[in-house]
């Protein structure tokens, strides 16, 4: 006999699936949501489904969004000459937040790998072309993750957009601001000496 | 700006409710909505819904049910002379997935938090006499929680269940197995060697 009425068990296995949710937490966010009152339960639920119905990809950067071209693309304010190539939205929320970019992105919507039976196809890369012949773009920032993986995919992009006659470049790699040197792993103390800069 | 689509950072804002889910936990399972196939975001909204509506609570037990009286309290098998007192229904679980217990339950859905706010008003006393009243019940199994408050609540429950000339007990308070004698704190030692038993 199952301990939980269906129902719940029916929203404890539909939690389960979602990133870093095992039983035991999926049980616990059932429970609050059944201890929650109706309408907040009834909030959650309409925010997913409007989420799958309201989304779509911004044509030119491949971001998510409700209007296309996304708002980013269609601020006049940015630098059209600099694109920013990311590989998930929230890795262009992130460098967003920074506040130090102001031109455009791209979003590739998956990295290398390989394990994953993630290849260089999932990349997006003739769009990613395209975008760039079709506008003023004069440097393209690979920013990819700073692991084998996204280094790999970097490297994939700047040979293909090298015919371009464009700047390649890459995030610095370093400490993180911060840091307590004693705990940081040897590959970032190594690149942080081979990039050290003049005070 | 909003970085992200304003239908995203309602369900980022939605998911952030939940327990234990701050904004960065948000994303990533608002990502992971969106990346996956429309269905399983329905499924799950589903649920959320479904479980809304269904659930009720059993008006013998107080458990979660979708039909009253809930399986548990319907079943003839089990010993209506046993009856396990617990402060929430995943503790009901926690007890029966141990496969040791085969009395009733009570629910009482709630514990004592006075710095929540939640006094012994919350713990539905009188439902709970009158549910012992009301059948055969011989033993209380006082199984709320092992700490100050938990035990607290259980002191309170039994005042108000002695003049019933019930058993009146509590589960017992020792090392949990396989645990690390050397990681173990002095109070649940001390408890064990208080009710240590002969071999």
């Amino acid at each position: 006999m199952k301990i939980y009425p269906q129902a719940l068990e029916e929203l404890i296995s539909q939690l389960k699936k979602l990133p870093g949710v095992g039983p035991k937490t999926a049980a616990r966010l059932a429970f609050d949501l059944v201890r929650r009152p109706a309408a907040e339960g009834e909030a959650l639920a309409r925010a997913i489904l409007r989420v799958k119905e309201n989304l779509t990809l911004c044509s030119s950067c491949q971001n998510l969004t409700e209007s296309d071209p996304c708002p980013l693309c269609r601020d006049p304010g940015r630098d059209s000459r600099l694109l920013c190539v990311v590989e998930f939205p929230a890795d262009l929320a992130a460098i967003e937040n920074c506040g130090a970019f102001s031109g455009r992105y791209f979003v590739l919507h998956g990295n290398l790998a390989p394990l994953q039976g993630s290849g260089p196809d999932e990349l997006r890369l003739e769009r990613l072309e395209r975008r760039v012949r079709e506008t003023e773009v004069v440097e393209v920032i690979l920013a990819t993750s700073p692991t084998v993986e996204g280094n790999t995919a970097a490297l994939l992009i700047s040979e293909r957009l090298s015919p371009l006659g464009l700047r390649l470049t890459r995030p610095a790699c370093g400490l993180p601001v911060g840091a307590d040197l004693e705990y940081m792993d040897q590959v970032t103390i190594r690149k942080s000496l081979e990039g050290r800069g003049t005070i």
